[in-house]
């Protein structure tokens, strides 16, 4: 048997001691021996519950016994979460984590603390969910040079998309039904506003070009500020709203960015509904390839925690190296990609807008006093300073 | 420098040549030190070109060469590429190939000869090109029991399904197109009669079961009598047509079967166009899963070919331990599975159909003199038995 230890009995956590359960056999059969969980942290107890034997509330306990090889972090959040893992690290045992705030803050420290115990620092649930992405951009695509990363990597606003677009309906009651059905939080903030897409865009980079880079430093638009009517040209158009986090070789560096972006029906995102997540990849040699899958839920996000564990356990005695070291990447700058763009302004204005944007394509979705309309290929700086030229923008939006 | 040797100058060969060239630096960062091609066996010298001063005519010369320690086979058919294979892994090679017949043949006896000889035999390029599945499966998937695995794996036959579908074309002429673009081999019989994915879903199911899976056990049925009528009512259903590699878990074992199947547009297999290969995964905690790709082609399936290589060289000294023993997996009765099915008859065989199958709904696709229905959910069995009641039926496709 091999001892573990999951610090956190939330969600996660307690999916992961169901998963570890339900296919208790299978795991044992993989690995070659069972998984045992010896302890779990948490601030509360569990009266009743099986598992209350096993609660701790000292994370020093698990530090100080030695039989504890595999240490599960489904806390969330950085703090106390870094400490606790950086101390289990230290101690010479495997970690991992479902911590995408943690990884894309800490990722290239506790990756090279793990390498020096020669031990595991995984954290394949970060990103995706239960979508296999971190272990193939680790051990599979290796032999490209990774151009694009582009995903849908938020289930509670891609579910929020498309309900929108399925009801016709305006962004704060979609929000509301998304509370109500659990997909979205009481503080939506982190959702909606895309500061988590941009954490795990952070994580994909960090990978795909092996060096830190920093999620503050990536421009990040949410959702909020997509209405009915936008959702309306939409489908004028034959296209759906997706919000992508995406990154871009350009020169020798990526450009990154989160925004919401018009997809056309032969776009491979198109067809991400719901709460699922996808990520696409285009590699140099490979071309295109995508990843699809639950990217929130309990049981989907802790397979691929458990699957991390397993991968510990048949590798308890190598350090599987991973291209991510704490060398900033400067990120080129997001103003320089180029795009369409899809943009709503009034209907008196339509003067102004042949004069700033020349020849534009009209799109017709019957919204009345307006017009909106597809630019040529621009820069996001040529862009902007036309739109300000123009003045009135009442709403634009990337063209894919 | 870690010294490999590349067995078959063909199309996959040079391609694993030249994404050794292309991405040398990032791969060389990536295992620690760069990687030189010593040796190419080849029956052909290839005069004026830089790789011929590498040519060797006889296997052995690399099996006795201790400096070699990667080989890669990309010569296609099992002999004698399981005669060279087998003697690389004896000396204490690690092996990596592209051929889905050898792997489907011995998969389980090369796995186990490297486990002994604790070196690795890697075979991610042998199903899905360039697309990561095998790994996926052997890394990643390991927190859940599999509960199917449906694949698009062949890529001549999904071109020929597409371009079908798109210019109301017939069978004979897609297939002499297909032959035109090299996407079809002057001799197709492999691809249109199912043959090679059939090989492909042997593997998969073996994979996921962790036991032999026999390829001439599963019931395989190609594209060869889909006629332009048959596409004519997936269009007027909103369906498209595939052919699919399948194997579903059935009480304690795996049904397999390859056969073409009428998609609706919500299935995740049904936006896969052209030469793209796609595998849909179900597990019993992740949910749903799909991993989409190049599946086929010179440089995507030398991607996978190189990425195996940078795993071996990262692990030199470590077998991976694939589960897929050689005990064999009695596979389910293949006619225990139930579907629906769409089915064409005379028109004047109302009262017969109606008599045998009950309810059933029509289809109407302009086709005169005909009818087309689906019939309620039914075994295989019950089907065929149906069918042959009803007599003279024109053509039956399996409706997912």
């Amino acid at each position: 048997m091999i001892k573990a230890a999951i610090m956190g009995y939330g969600t996660i956590g307690s999916g992961v001691m169901e998963v570890l359960n339900i296919n208790q056999n299978g795991i044992a059969k993989r690995v070659g021996e069972g998984i045992e969980v010896k302890y779990i942290l948490d601030l509360r107890d569990f009266p009743g519950d099986p598992i209350q034997e096993k609660i701790v509330h000292d994370y020093k306990t698990i530090v100080e016994d030695a039989e504890v090889k595999i240490v599960v972090e489904t806390m969330g959040g950085v703090e106390p979460a870094y400490t606790f893992v950086k101390a289990m690290l230290e101690a010479g045992k495997h970690v991992t984590t479902s911590n995408k705030a943690l990884v894309a803050a800490k990722g290239a420290e506790l990756i090279a603390l793990a390498e020096e115990k020669q031990v595991n620092f995984m954290f394949e649930a970060s990103v995706g969910g239960g979508i296999p992405i971190i272990r193939p951009l680790n051990s599979c695509l290796t032999a490209d040079e990774i151009e694009e990363i582009t995903g849908i990597v938020n289930g509670t606003t891609n579910y929020m998309l498309t309900k929108m677009a399925e009801d016709n309906a305006d962004f704060e009651d979609v929000l509301k039904d998304a509370q109500a059905k659990g997909y979205a939080e009481k503080d939506p903030t982190a959702d909606i506003e895309g500061y988590d897409a941009c954490r795990k865009i952070a994580i994909l980079t960090s990978l795909v070009c092996g060096q830190q880079v920093d999620f503050e430093d990536i421009h990040t638009e949410g959702i909020t500020k997509i209405t009915a009517a936008d959702i309306k040209y939409a489908k004028a158009m034959g296209r759906k709203i997706k919000l992508l986090a995406s990154s871009k070789k350009v020169g020798d560096g990526y450009a990154a960015m989160v925004a919401p972006y018009l997809l056309p029906k032969t776009h491979p995102l198109y067809n991400v509904n719901g709460v699922f997540n996808a990520i696409f990849v285009h590699g140099n040699v490979l071309g295109d390839a995508m990843f699809y899958g639950s990217g929130a839920g309990k049981l989907p996000t802790a397979s691929a925690v458990v699957a991390d564990i397993v991968e510990m356990a048949k590798h308890m005695d190598k350090n599987i190296k991973v291209e991510w070291s704490s060398q900033k990447l400067k990120l080129a700058d997001y103003k320089a990609i180029s795009n369409q763009f899809f943009v709503r302004v009034s209907a008196e204005d339509k003067t102004a807008v042949e004069n700033v944007f020349g020849a534009v394509s009209y799109v017709d979705a019957g919204e009345s006093g307006e017009l909106g309309f597809v630019t040529e290929k621009l820069t996001e700086a040529e862009f902007e300073k036309k739109a300000s030229e123009l003045g009135n923008v009442i709403q634009s939006i990337r063209f894919a």
